[in-house]
């Protein structure tokens, strides 16, 4: 029973996000789907991160085990064939069978865009959170890199959550403009895991500070309130987007197949 | 009479092309519905190329003459409230009532995208050509820097032209890999004038370069022959967009309302 560590990356418009639900379609169903139809049984996928609704993603990392016996790039081809164009598997890996894409996770990276100008952008209109008022990338940067460090992430954390631990080691947050279009403002950041809505609410409460509506200091003292209602709004979901998840050595073979 | 020289963005995704057709959606249409609620009669919107279905743009540049005198700044509010996001008003300026976008256009910059990788990527499948096996970027450069100069460009024109004249300067052809993503292959062309399907019919045939089907020469007998039958297949509308329209400076007053 081969195991695969799958890279996934989809434009997350219109799903209902990576985890299975009642109603709709979701990355976790199409991608069950098709290894199922290509191995002749159910076969389960378990992804890294469970993105919401609308949330995209570049570098998902996917678990599943074939009974097939298939070579990487013909694993990527039989997938993606079997996909729509919004969900590409963009690399397989065989790993020892005790691969846990979730639980073997060291690391993951998320990045927020923000088209900052006053017309938005056609392109970026699924892609982008619109922010027509001027934003201060400075102060939100200053205020970004206040939450790198461990920390109880409760404050920046949705009422709804169910986890253990509400501590999390945050290794870069960082805000900066993109050239050439200095519209476009990105909050980059990695971490240990994240909370239910973590780094959107995050997002909602640095633009708080972008905006002149609070001084660079409210975020550590919304950090240190332990209070979700101390925080700034949840950012809309279509400006975020899974980028890559980091995983130990030991897990994983050298050598990935390339993009 | 205030005249307006509007710069209009748009994703061309699922629309017929600029021009008004019998049927389908067309952004022409959509700005001539929006000038013409906005002015309370019918408003002709005058756009200085005429890109096909599905082809996109940043800088299209459009003229209309409104009966209502606004600012500028309100001009671009009161369409984009009137438009689809896919479609954008990026900036308006007023211009002398004699400005006419097409015959006053000194030059156009398209760009062409080209996805060079095994696996196509989700969020560039509306907006760059996938083209799975490698590309020599370095050949392609050099066969697009072959048609830089005055030529006839009947051998790159569709059938169906109706144009006087098949003879364009092209001040700029060349071919790159963009950074971060090397996998993204740009095409930039800036010419006095552009032949209907000219730029996609030269990418096609400079692909066939790229591909080491054709060596770079090939380009210039294609571009001599004046035969349409020699040069490449025609690359399809998804990866191309108007990215500006140069107009002299007397055409246009200083200042333009900023982006």
């Amino acid at each position: 029973v081969p195991t695969y560590k799958l890279t996934v990356a989809y434009d997350g418009t219109g799903y209902v996000g990576w985890q299975r639900q009642a109603s709709g379609t979701s990355i976790q169903g199409l991608l069950e789907d098709a290894l199922s139809d290509l191995d002749g049984r159910p076969v389960p996928a378990l992804g890294a991160g469970r993105t919401d609704a609308g949330v995209h993603a570049r570098g998902q990392v996917v678990g599943a085990s074939l009974d097939r016996d298939l070579a990487a790039d013909a694993v990527v081809r039989a997938l993606n064939v079997r996909l729509p164009p919004a969900v590409r598997v963009v690399s397989a890996v065989a790993v020892a069978s005790t691969f846990h894409a979730r639980f073997d996770a060291r690391a993951k990276t998320y990045q927020y865009r923000i088209w900052n100008a006053p017309v938005a952008d056609p392109f970026e209109r699924a892609y982008a959170w619109h922010v027509p008022e001027p934003l201060d990338v400075v102060v939100m940067d200053s205020a970004a890199r206040l939450l790198e460090g461990e920390h109880d992430f409760t404050a920046f954390c949705a009422a709804e959550t169910d986890t253990l631990s509400t501590r999390r080691v945050v290794m870069r947050s960082s805000v900066r403009r993109q050239a050439p279009q200095l519209a476009l403002v990105t909050y980059d950041v990695s971490g240990s895991g994240f909370l239910r809505h973590m780094v959107r609410t995050i997002v909602g409460t640095i633009v708080e500070v972008g905006l002149g509506r609070q001084p660079v200091e409210w975020l550590a003292e919304v950090l240190a309130s332990e209070d979700r209602r101390r925080a700034g709004r949840t950012a809309p979901p279509h400006g975020l987007c899974l980028i890559a998840v980091q995983y130990g050595e030991d897990s994983l073979p050298p050598a990935e197949t390339s993009l």
